[in-house]
């Protein structure tokens, strides 16, 4: 073990840890729960300390080059070798402190690796300080925001191609179903015919929607407060620095990353997470809707409504033999309830900020990773486990249109609603199709055309 | 126009008006909202402040006795003839200030009433002072949550009697279909036979649980801060008053109220509601789980389940004769969706509450109060215009079970699940009976016990 | 009493009212509770009527030109003469049914008009019909929701107008105070210092972000499944009628509306609901946070922070004598909390939709146009009541910055981190001033520069 | 690898996995998210089938005794050794399917488990079936809620225990502070003068409830459906297996556990889940107040109320040196958001079920387990902390107490409301003591008696 020391006193350090001190604290300060620092948010943290000890670099902060170059050095290694130094990053993800700790834990560990860069022993901060020198220009309260945009852009980017996917696989089904004749129902009871490919075209022209709303709130992101230091003042960065920081970020994440006009506002204010996760639970609500009609109109196989049928992906049931069940969009609606409640969630932390900084921050950001994560799994699962799959049970489909009373209200024009109304009562009653009890009151041709299979599609 | 004054200046009130200058800003303040304080929370409150200008008499906290009988009378006569008044208590519902001002527009409106009793004129405080004598001995604090809490007792009481007569006709269904088999479904897909009589069983087994959790919500209630004036330090009421107001309380309402042992903590916590809530809550989610229940076992009535007939209460469509909607279990629904919503309103609050004081009761209330309403309303409509009148479509329940290839479940202890598996299969595929398919693997009687009516019943 | 029927029998109503055999078993369906059909929705549906009745007799839709002629002028009496119909309009809110109630009330108050026009008398639907005349080429189906539209469009209208007053008025606040030092604060700990104009900066920085998203959320109602019918089909509608009624409603509303690419999506999917709550829902977690924060700075007087003077709205306390509450910023985030509770209810109803339409429909319309008036009234209360009269506490602001050790951060670039985070910590036990405690560390100059109020304005 | 074949076909399953087919597929149907079934709900699971198998066993379920001795056996050494195995469990938390994973899952690994031990090699079914032995006179539909009660019992119980230990810290807290005179605040302004104590003691007081409605929700959990089998009509159980169950149970677990009255109701509702979360979210509701109000208290350390000090338990900036931020109280409060959220989630998963069963109990459990983890880590870490090292600022609330204004609250009843009124508005704006002002309105005997500390103990 090495000693470290703080403001707050001095601790034990594992010796070969490249953690230090505040490190050690949070650890052991929000040691309760199972939840570790998301991979990708580390990651992106560490590109935005490269770009700013690059900008530091340019706008000539160190009286040395050997300083910068070794954090320079050591942010590349543990990018490229992640995987070697994981456990050196495994900090509870919800945390009090507004991210300092992660920022902390960042800090250090770039620190003690930089000091062995140039030659010193881990915990010799005199080398390379986790503070005067990462940390540089830099506050928590610009840094954490800034990486945690990063990860959300990577994510939601991921997010949206397989909502893609699942887009066009639908649109598959819809065009597949252009004329297949199933009943149309409104507030589960029958209303009149239509086609499988619209009920699918609806879903998909849904979903398009949250793939546009999706891509507006992730281009919000873009806009990060880096520079902007302790409360948006950029207090102890110099101009230089701040000329150059974000083209460094830019070119090392590729992304067209700028600076919020008002940095105050930047570090203070969560409102493009709400926006974010309101996005994500518009999505949730829209993947459950259709998993729900998925999981109707797949009930049965002999007393539910029949019309789909979902690819059987495991016995359902360890009791009731040869039972299979649509467990795929049962998956997907749990998801989606999940993402809901995170709202909630991100919802009340976002409405708690108080003065120049939100403290709740990293619940929003562990809740948001999640929503993610969660939403592109449900999607890959429910385009490759079962849209793909999915045949229409299209004799059913017919019969039901087949004998439908309800589908006499293509004969209201022409007879009037009461008289309709009567006819179906009548057919509903007595059983019997509706073209017998018309009798005389319409041609054999106008009865033809009215209730032909294409006076059901749109014009 | 008469002039008022208080610590923030002068103001003109209507000459007839009983209620005051604090009352006049307060509407003013909050005029935004359509929504006006409940009329059982003044009648209410006007009970409180009846117990209080008692227990002061008795305390002898005035030195001339007309002053008390002045504002005894006031109260009674504000409650008997409260139409009359019902103009002087329009105050917006939703309004800062933690309830002062519906305390002080009921003590206004007392004062003056009093003054008239005395022979003065409104606005002569001199004779009958709102906050020296009506409110004496009392805080907003302590006197707003008491009527606050007379009032939740009260609908609760009257909702508790309402989800009494739905439990009764729910097992009265029981009762009647105790032997009529259906088939029972998991996960939407054909499980095995069960009848409707313990469907309609376990809606009344879940709607008991609410019932007992509203009672024990409700008994909580009982316990009142009523005494702990401002912050529950009892500050300004003397020893005499404390030992005779709720006692007058008791002789008022006719309720078993009692003071909380922990007045700071009765004054500041607003957990009872947020609890109430849950519970309100909780009645919610289930009342609308059985009427999606409703809603699925209803549909068709050609293309859908069709196995229940719900009541037809009005024409469901302008546009398709002869449709009719599950229009009463809809409207369940979406009034529990917003006691759901309500919920997470008054979930906030109560977090929101800072120090010796919870700011924002009067939502909490308004929440409340509007759920208890709203559930009563939604059990009353669900029993009289369609649980009552709810029959079995008992053919097609029949029908179902007696093709079920699912039922076979039945025989697995006689022929393993695999067996019975490929068997079910099978059965689905060539559309035959599974008697059939047995052949002679099993002996007929054999056969009959198994798949007999009897064999679903619950041991 | 006059006789009405219809499909499920006859009914009376009473002799002189507009609405027919729908409305009133729609009334005593969902008569439970206080809410009613809001008049904007009414006049709206009118409107939409009438583009209706004129696209259709352009169309050629009626063999004589009497039965539109009527129709029409019935439209505009009831619209130009709203108030004097209103209590034809009394519906419940909150109902089953998709809103065919609201619809066919509409029908049938529009056809009783039109039939008086034409000579006859009320309920003498030979002249002219609610479902095949007024009705004509419609269903409740596509034009409730346009209806819900057009209204949402125009509250929503209202509610940008006062956001960009509030806007103003913070600005104004943020350029009154662009050099008012005070100190800042993370985590509710003193930071560094700062500038009231940055705040209130931020605050106009945040609100003008919600507004941006606004009328984002607005605009997408801009598109409507008006022409869709039953389930987005068309049915009934001929190709004329529909070339024609999105120009009529152009005409009528001039609003830029235009019919959606996909009519079953449009008349299925309420992600736009769900959408535009979520907009509500951000603005108010962004209002109530900012006046969470109003009613920190406010604090006090005498023990509280102290730096803001809410202007004075009311008496305080009924107990407590001179006490003043922030009740406008309190009154705010009861409304925010509202709006936060009505996105719950939205978000389940839009979940709940089944199939090929959402049945939930009106309890959204409800909390959405509730969520459009209250933010309204909430913005205007904050705006006229409380922001218009700010004022800095500035003598206290500065002695805060003066006296605070936390400051000497800026002193960090040349001392280090460590250094200063001693000299923080001796100031604060031993109650000296930084400066003071520096020594020779560093000139005067050099402190003096560091140390300026300049030095923490946003480079 | 071995071969393993269901309904679906046929599987390659690891040659040495104890698992089988059924844990293969639903691995690869749910393997999107990172979420693995809880340790404790497998080992309940465990204890479930063993008392299963014993019940079967006496009631002669199997003609020889080997088979459930194996059964048995392979149970008991599953438990024992539970570590060693764990990776058998390793499945998906979040699935479709109601269960019947985790349920094919357990009966898989104990199957293969007791096929060896019978001597066959893994994948033997002959020897041990996993549905028609393993799984005998069971279903998920009760087996899975079973193992599910006992887990949330045993977590809940461990919560209890934390939060028995956080009120008895509190009541030292306020036992210690029972006569540390402070301002109290309603509203966040200055109203009457309070003590620590009672402050301390309304925290414990609340708690406390919470406590025991916790008691209360975790009893409902002891009434079980085990013996339902599939939705609760007890098909394929036998009568004696149904007598001996429960008491098998209630050895193995210790607990009073006792099977439900209606088991259809038992298997089919929800409501104890959503009972429990209530429970829980009302309990964070009230931790995260506590926590606002300590991060309150002790804001500053200069520029904030600065009443209470919490111990600094690590660096609070990683560029404001000094700095020290509340970040026990910011971490619990994160975490009750947390719990908040999951709320939401369960009350939609519990009103989506539907007939005869809920399909989305794992989500309910997955949550329910979190919150009962999180809420004991929130506790424990506020008790360890931060609860235990409070220091109170007496100085400072002393300070406070003595130079306020509204104070003279106590003088009231002696000069009334609006004398005093006038006094603390000219004590305010003159900065003058209240003392001075009242002149010779009172004797020096009045004033001490009425403004001595003991006038603002509670009576």
């Amino acid at each position: 073990m090495r000693t470290e020391h703080d403001s707050l006193g001095s601790l034990s350090v594992p010796r070969n840890a490249y953690y230090g001190i505040h490190t050690v604290r949070a650890r052991d300060n929000f040691s309760g729960t199972s939840y570790l620092n998301d991979h990708e948010l580390i990651k992106n943290y560490l590109k935005v300390k490269l770009a700013c000890v690059r900008a530091n670099q340019q706008a000539g902060n160190w009286k040395n080059k050997h300083i910068p170059a070794a954090i320079s050095q050591a942010c590349q290694d543990l990018l490229t070798n992640f995987d070697k130094y994981v456990d050196e990053f495994a900090l509870p993800a919800i945390q009090g402190g507004a991210g300092t700790s992660t920022n902390m834990n960042v800090n250090e560990v770039i620190a003690n690796h930089a000091v062995e860069i140039l030659g010193g022993k881990k915990g010799d901060y005199q080398l390379v300080n986790p503070n005067d020198d990462v940390n540089k220009s830099q506050s928590t309260n610009d840094t954490y925001p800034t990486a945690g945009h990063l990860t959300l852009i990577q994510l939601t980017g991921a997010l949206l191609q397989t909502l893609e996917e699942v887009i066009a696989t639908i649109e598959r089904l819809a065009f597949q179903n252009s004329e297949t004749l199933k009943m149309g129902r409104t507030q589960l009871e029958d209303a009149i015919p239509t086609t499988f490919g619209r009920s699918f075209g609806a879903y998909a022209s849904l979903l398009a929607r949250d793939l546009k709303r999706l891509k507006v709130s992730r281009s919000e992101l873009l806009t990060i407060p880096l520079g902007g230091t302790a409360i948006g003042t950029s207090l102890t960065a110099t101009h230089d620095y701040l000329t150059f920081v974000i083209g460094e970020l830019r070119k090392i994440t590729l992304l067209p990353v700028q600076r919020c006009e008002d940095l105050v506002d930047g570090v203070q204010n969560t409102d493009e997470y709400v926006h974010l996760s309101n996005t994500y639970k518009s999505l949730a609500v829209d993947l459950s809707k259709i998993c729900n009609d998925l999981r109707l109109l797949g009930s049965g196989p002999q007393d539910g409504l029949g019309e789909l049928n979902l690819p059987q992906r495991q016995a359902g049931s360890s009791i009731m033999p040869g039972k299979v069940n649509p467990v795929i969009p049962e998956f997907v609606t749990q998801i989606s309830y999940q993402v809901i409640g995170h709202d909630t969630t991100i919802t009340m932390a976002s409405e708690a900020g108080q003065l120049e900084l939100n403290a709740f921050e990293p619940v929003m950001f562990f809740d948001l990773f999640d929503d993610a994560r969660l939403l592109n799994s449900a999607l890959r699962t429910l385009n490759d486990h079962c849209l793909k799959g999915i045949t229409v049970n299209k004799k059913r489909c017919r019969q039901m249109v087949e004998t439908s009373a309800e589908a006499a209200t293509a004969l209201s024009p022409l007879l009037g609603y009461e008289t309709v109304s009567q006819l179906i009562k009548e057919a509903l009653r007595e059983q019997r199709p509706i073209r017998e009890l018309v009798g005389n009151r319409l041609s054999g041709s106008q009865l033809d055309k009215a209730l032909s299979p294409k006076a059901f599609f749109v014009k």
